[in-house]
């Protein structure tokens, strides 16, 4: 472990691998990373959100929403977008900067169908999510496949910062250059 | 504890008292809020930040930075940002939207006079933030008074999803109306 942050490649060894983790394991600290979208009138907005799926080969990771979300609405006026993952044991902070594609209908079909019954109920609730309900009751939840989406994202950028007992280190990985990494200063 | 988030001010109290569990405890989730700004070039920014103070009385709440750093030259481009704390044990998610400013100088001068010694290192490493570096140990963190920033973030709107047994629950509490607080769909 106390290697693991001293050199790029094994830094960024230890991304992929937390965010494998997260996507098997519920108690994982990448298993709910927070989603920094622009905000529709400026500033940012920012959620946690459930990591679905990791894919290092082509660096990019999947996160599911409903269609009404307000996320998909921000993505969908700017695809850019910021992920943050913080591993307290590890003492490692993990910022991802993303480019986002909505995937629904027939292109979600194939996740759709391997979603669990009980766990399409997040996606198609009535009213709509923001809408103001006198009572919490007045929400009915629903499995409706219109509603859902998948957040498909495309990795531009990997920065970590590792707060060491020696020193902190932060690295940087872009996709222009193969994520070859090189250190910056924390 | 379970029946906290069954209505508004007992949701609007939890939120206040982790917030302020969070500038006492460093092992409270609120220690570690996820801060997100505007994206020098669109999109959005976002990276764990340390909970330096929190006043209900006011609703505001604080953080401490480097001047150097991205959050500054982002906040002073577009002072809106939003915060997000996830509190896994009691299964409720706080997202905080806010106004930054910044203070520094003279404004920060009772700030810097508390903070120990060890721990103002943390303001005026050189070189500065995100400069590129051969090798980690070319970085020499500082003491400098003149790069350390207090973020003072007016908080605008605070909302909550409580992932409840019977159901989730999602409260919206606005500053225009003294943070009344309504449901609203999940």
């Amino acid at each position: 472990m106390s290697k693991t942050f001293e050199t790029l490649p094994g830094t960024l060894d230890a991304v992929w691998q937390r965010l494998a983790r997260g996507v098997a394991d519920r108690r994982a600290p990448a298993r709910h990373p927070v989603l920094a979208t622009a905000g529709q009138n400026g500033g940012a907005a920012a959620r946690v959100v459930v990591l679905r799926a990791a894919d290092r080969a082509n660096a990019r990771i999947e996160v599911h929403t409903d269609t009404a979300s307000g996320k998909i609405a921000e993505v969908t006026a700017d695809p850019a977008c910021a992920l943050v993952v913080w591993d307290p044991r590890a003492q490692v902070q993990i910022r991802l900067t993303a480019t986002a594609s909505i995937l629904s209908g027939a292109d979600a079909a194939g996740r759709w169908a391997r979603i669990p019954e009980g766990a399409r109920t997040n996606y198609g609730g009535a009213p709509a999510p923001g809408t103001p309900l006198a009572d919490p009751a007045e929400h009915r939840p629903g499995a409706t496949f219109d509603r859902f989406a998948v957040l498909d994202l495309r990795i531009d950028a990997i920065e970590t910062l590792h707060l060491g007992r020696d020193r902190h280190r932060r690295a940087r990985f872009e996709r222009a250059d193969g994520f070859a990494g090189r250190w910056i200063a924390p």
